[in-house]
């Protein structure tokens, strides 16, 4: 089945807002304005935002309002940042569960060089099966961690956008490094695979809802220079 | 499908009667009278309880008398405190099975910061799959706990209760650490999942019956101030 | 659907008799004639016995010679002594199974304190989910076990007993420790789930045939002054 | 179901060629003719075995030209003697597989006393029932293995010989000691389960194909004194 | 059923173009052309060689075009050289999948040697019964790999040679050690599994689109003094 790519893009770019920082970092992260789920899916309405991205449950409770103006991704698998262990996060929500709380992608974070990379591996690619079964695009958080891994280096992060391509994601989230030649060649390893850069530096929430995405889609082209990029996600 | 809240809440408010303590402490925690489900059935049913919460097999040998009369909630997890290994509460009844048993809702405990907390993560995000497919509300018990983990810790609770929102959860369940004003921003973090206070003082288990349910109403108005919070849950 | 256990009490008693030392302690348990499985089925029949306990292996070559005369209650899960582990005993046969055998009851070992503590719970519930499905009755052999854990102590027991009744066995086996008054809060712990007292003295088996089972009736009569006592097995 | 042990038996005794030593110890053990499995499948044929016994590989590709005059018996599970684990031995061919290449009995080992005894003796069960269901005989090849362990012991080897009975196995496989007295109590312990010795001295493969087995029925006649001891398998 | 190697076979040989580095080693092995799966597929196509190793994710994305001129191999398991772990190579795609993708063969890495061992021997089992009931061949790289174990000791090939045979791969690949005489035990302990030699010195890609193909043939038949042996596999 063809997968469709075309409800998260547009002029072949993507701007997508990640709100699993709650999950992922704790709400440290937040304020008492974003803490709100509603206010960040207003954001993503007005922003004119290529895509909504949260874990099932904020889906399910705040979605149905949107379901017909920003596009939903839900994040399958996630983990806090609480327990001491090696990089793990496991899948928290069915393929079908997503598709049916309105997704029209999922996304799912690879820790490559974690010791639980194999089971990461499996994981994910059970889920390309899936959702590709459906025609619905899987998007690969590619965040190399681990005891001996340089998160930043060059090899790594071209290795990890690689492992992408070969375990059949549609697209990866990879971390911006700041290096623009080197980040030219992790590009091209992700061949096909589209890439969506993470970060950039921390914005205020307030920025977000009307001009940034112009904003964003500026430092998109200015770093159009790389023609293999694809777009953008703003992390908050 | 929409989550029925409303069988185990009335003005939204929810006061339910916990049973699990001979499970999770030991018969320490209980006495000649309390030994015996049917006393606490019916100081349920006498002191009209929003639900009372016990295993399922406690719910499948008393519960079918009151079947009318007290909402059932099955918790579907549990542990002793014998072992001694990292914390883990595995399930030990299917949404099925506590269908069956007359169950209005189901909850689960979630130690956040534990070693574990993959395996909780991914077997409650399952349970809220299986229990939304019935519109079964599905109540989690955030418990911090773990080596590092401070539990009464404000951000620690916060990032709790936000698990709970991120993975599901209809109401969460935890404890109050007497800090009024911090404890605002833990049921802000839980943002449209409904809280329950865990404790307060132990009670005699005399006083349930008649007039300690419009006493923590009391208390719960009483505590009004924090109008995010939802009700309020006894342990005997 | 209603759990029967009529099939192996009479007068709300039961004598069992446990024929599974062979795999539990190994054959000097056994000696020339008990470590025929057909002369303890034959003690079994002629004694009277509310039902005999064995693996599904045993049940399978020797049962159906006594099908209508004693009622089979199959072990489902079992270990040596021989591997030097912590204490887990898996399920090795299952519920359909036990039923196509001809069981009319079910029996699971759980040590409760073991590391193992919550693959134990977990498969023993499925199991009550499974037998309680047909209707046919399960029978937890409560044995507390591990490191730090006075498998004597009367609060241990009280709290192994009260999670077979939380976790929805029909019936304890329990080992008594010689403390009358002590054991009464044990029982009353495990509530309405019945009782069995595990061992007593080592009987010679010669004698279990046709005069042990009135002994053994009179002893529990004589240990009748704990009314919620529910029956007793033989250990040989 | 009737479980029929005739297809691999005469005259109540059996001699069966086992060929999957260069799996459990490499090719080591073999030679030039003998690394050929049709050289083995002739002598089974020529030497009139009443069965062969190989891994589901062998057999589905040497088999099927020997189908109609040599019973096939598949080894369910296997080890190389490479790894430095402790013993284990995992499931390699389902039963259905087995019974479509031909298998008129299927064969596992259990390391009784290794730390992965409960996992062999699970997956060890389930065949048993699977098998059953379809009236097949199961052998279990019982080894003690594991630190402290004397793996020529007569109550760990009476142990183990116990243990197949317990867990449902038809036939049991176990290396004689050379104390005919002491493994009397062995095979006493196997009760109905048949039992099979393994090994005797290395015998030169030349020797197989025609006098071998009436030299080998010889010698089970002798060993005939033990009248519950049942036959006897070569190992090359 | 038949299992048809005929599709990946010419004359009884088979030149393979082996395409997973990315994944295996990481995009060092690539350059600014090999980068690009296109580019490689275009020399399986040019070299006409019979067959391309992929895994599933670039299959997808990159066969569709070459479905009638190029048979595919999907490779059903991988890993990266990230993780500091005991070698251990998961199933990552389905047989399935596989066969939807194209595929007339597919592959799988077995760690002989490894603590993981067991799984992988169980995880392959389990494809070869899948894939042989589509007539669909396996393909089995044999890598010896753990500490204490040599890599190109002969007797160490042989045995994992010798697995794969036992396991039922239907061609295995293997290293070649360059000792002509003691690698003829290693092809012969595989009996009717063919077999695949890996690597030889590294060759640019250039060379490898028109011309390569004909030389690897003449090394081949050079190396054809191994009547045993079947073919030749090319790594880049």
């Amino acid at each position: 089945m063809r997968i469709n790519l075309n409800k998260i893009m547009r002029k072949d770019k993507s701007l997508l807002l990640a709100y699993d920082q709650g999950l992922e970092h704790g709400p440290s992260d937040l304020n008492e304005r974003t803490v709100d789920p509603k206010y960040i899916f207003d954001i993503a309405l007005e922003g004119l935002y290529d895509g909504i991205i949260t874990q099932h449950g904020i889906a399910e409770k705040y979605y149905a309002k949107y379901y017909k103006d920003v596009p939903l991704i839900v994040k399958l698998n996630g983990k806090t940042s609480l327990a001491n262990i090696a990089p793990i996060s496991r899948q928290l929500c069915s393929v079908d569960r997503a598709i049916k709380l309105g997704a029209v992608a999922v996304g799912y974070t690879i820790y490559t060089g974690s010791p639980n990379e194999p089971d990461m591996f499996a994981e994910f690619s059970k889920i390309v099966e899936q959702a590709h079964d459906y025609g619905v695009p899987v998007i690969a958080w590619m965040y190399p961690r681990g005891s001996g891994i340089d998160e930043k280096n060059n090899n790594i992060l071209a290795y990890s956008a690689r492992v992408g391509l070969e375990l059949g994601a549609d697209m990866i989230k990879i971390k911006y490094n700041n290096d623009p030649e080197g980040f030219k060649w992790v590009v091209k390893c992700a061949a096909s695979t589209k890439v969506l850069v993470a970060g950039g530096d921390k914005v205020d929430e307030t920025a977000l809802s009307s001009k940034v995405r112009r904003n964003n889609e500026d430092r998109c082209y200015r770093n159009g220079r790389w023609e293999e990029m694809f777009g953008n996600t703003i992390t908050l």
